[in-house]
């Protein structure tokens, strides 16, 4: 069977790397994009021609299957502490991207039938907090970007979902961040990932848009 | 390993047989409960005795695992045409049933540490169309419920799911009711039912309470 | 000029009180219809008949311009706690009664040329909070109703609002229920009242299917 | 009384010209901020050093109201010949410009006690349609915004109200860009305006956050 790619933006961290597990384990080559750390390619996804340049150079003999965007950038600041310069660069690190990634990857799926996006949106995604303008704002414009392009791109056969990711995901960085975090109140990655790979592969009579995802328990 | 039991609420149509099928090739004991048709336990889940009169009578070697909840009464018909008495049907047909059935559900599943339910909406559930206000307000009802108890009840371990069925499902009675239905514009209910079972068993770490399921290309 | 009629369900307490006198100032003849309480017409109105009685009787030379839905059952409780019984009563004084009342209304006002339906909703309508499951599962039914009733009877000059109440509204009972309630964190019936008042006399070049209204610095 | 002040972003067109009157009307010293077109204040929103200038220019003796921010940037395009230049810019117009404005007018309207802004949205705020992946992305981002500002500020007075505009507004350019455009079936810029200045002046304990518009009979 023919070799499949897929492109794994936001890679790094908890989640990005047990997705990366996960459809390794699954047979595929798996390109993972980050803007740094050992074992990713490098390349900035808010650089239309970077990014360009990055699917250009994917290796036709193991045709793309699809993208996990999962670029992440938290940001909790008050508002009126917050640059505008901050929150155009927390717009373009998880939305900017997400248009370029597709931009360039659903022209390429539709010459092989079809393919599947998703995107990793937060429990901001649909309830902005106080002292989340700048991440809510830019996760509200990363899910109408998924939910438009699942209306226009959808009968091409372009599978987009837009996740909704409702608590903390268990890592190293988590525990240092959140003292108060519990692995038992957490998301774990493994877990996580396999959604991702359940999702990536629905047939198309059962296409998922929009799911949430929390631990047990989780307070919403 | 020990059986476990499911229950398959409102489970004649394709999408019923199908869960049936899905499940007992995993290994469960299920119970398939309709109001009528060959090989289903025939109980009025919009009766409260009666509900509790079929939980009573579980076979207490094979634990419930959970419930799926699948009572559907598909209802079309301009508002001022809609008898009030057809309102109080629909709704309890739909809601009540899931009512009655939670309240046997959950009190034997904490006792084992958790189980899940799983409460199948509609694209009513989130938009009432004209000619569907009967139908809509009933499901509209039925995922309030499944969200309040996904509240209530997910810290004692009970999953609660709210599926969103946006689209036709393919059947026989599909292609009588609506001549212009196509299979590959339908959702296939082996389809269907693998979805359900992966949000069935969802890790403690990773619960969905609602997502949408559409065919490919389905407008929404 | 003519006088006219608008109806009131549900007109008890401070904020059925307080639409009566904003209605009546502005020159409306007012029914006011309760199950109880002095000066009030008494209906019940998840009785289909008698609600129609209740349309029959009214003075053609005062004609409609509307019904102003304001049936309110609060009830919070466990969920295990809550018979079905009460679920069902729940769901027949919020939602039913809403039926009724649009079932006698719509033919009168289109006959009219039109006219105006406010159903009120509350925070539970959009958030199925624990120990509100019956209460929300009936405010959700409603809040379809309403969507469903707008779509379908819109182009034929029927107005449908309905209203998400999210806070307190001040009065005696308030006080009693709540001892920590406070005034200036929550809403004024006569404030409301007027909200009312605009929303019933939207032009039909501007209508709202649904706002929310809280106290300043409620939090939501 | 004192005469105070009221900031419009985004004056031009029908819906600004009406918005702008209406306030004039009621006592209102009026600042028209646009980029172009006679009768308006010249400042690039999008700039945040501008948009600062701008304010502290404002005559002290006429405090600040509020700002009711308008600016609209209309766009439709296939989503594979959307630049992302366009994608930025058209994100810059909408929701940038909010920023901005919230950034400057918070400050100043907490030392007098509270004021008000409201920020007009777009059917495409709540749902993403095919050729609207930019404009849908960008109010999807500003209905976010103005979320998070109403929790975060909500407090200390000021009343953050995001309106969803669904359908057409009457005007010359929509004549021309719409040929099918029917006056009795689009929005008086009057009867908005008239709705702008019943929610800027909600009395405290009635705030509404978000509601929608739309003529009658208007399809959603």
């Amino acid at each position: 069977m023919q070799v499949k790619t897929i492109l794994i933006a936001g890679s790094s961290g908890g989640l990005g790397q047990a997705i990366q597990d996960r459809f390794r384990a699954g047979g595929y080559d798996v390109i993972a994009v980050s803007r740094h750390g050992a074992g990713h390619t490098h390349v900035d996804l808010s650089d239309a021609h970077a990014t360009a340049e990055l699917f250009n150079g994917l290796d036709p003999s193991k045709p793309l299957a699809g993208v996990i965007h999962n670029a992440m950038q938290f940001h909790r600041s008050a508002f009126l502490e917050t640059e505008p310069e901050t929150f155009e660069q927390v717009w373009r690190s998880m939305t900017l991207t997400a248009v370029n990634v597709a931009q360039q990857a659903i022209p390429l799926l539709r010459t092989q039938g079809g393919g599947c996006l998703i995107f990793s949106g937060a429990s901001g995604s649909l309830r902005a907090e106080p002292h989340f303008s700048a991440f809510s704002s830019a996760k509200f414009a990363l899910r109408g970007l998924a939910q438009g392009l699942a209306r226009e791109h959808g009968s091409e056969g372009i599978h987009v979902v837009h996740t909704i990711l409702d608590g903390l995901i268990w890592s190293d960085k988590t525990q240092q961040r959140f003292s108060s975090a519990q692995q038992r109140r957490s998301m774990i990655p493994t877990d996580l990932a396999e959604v991702y790979w359940q999702l990536f592969h629905q047939p198309q009579s059962t296409w998922t848009q929009e799911l949430d995802l929390r631990p047990q328990g989780g307070s919403y």
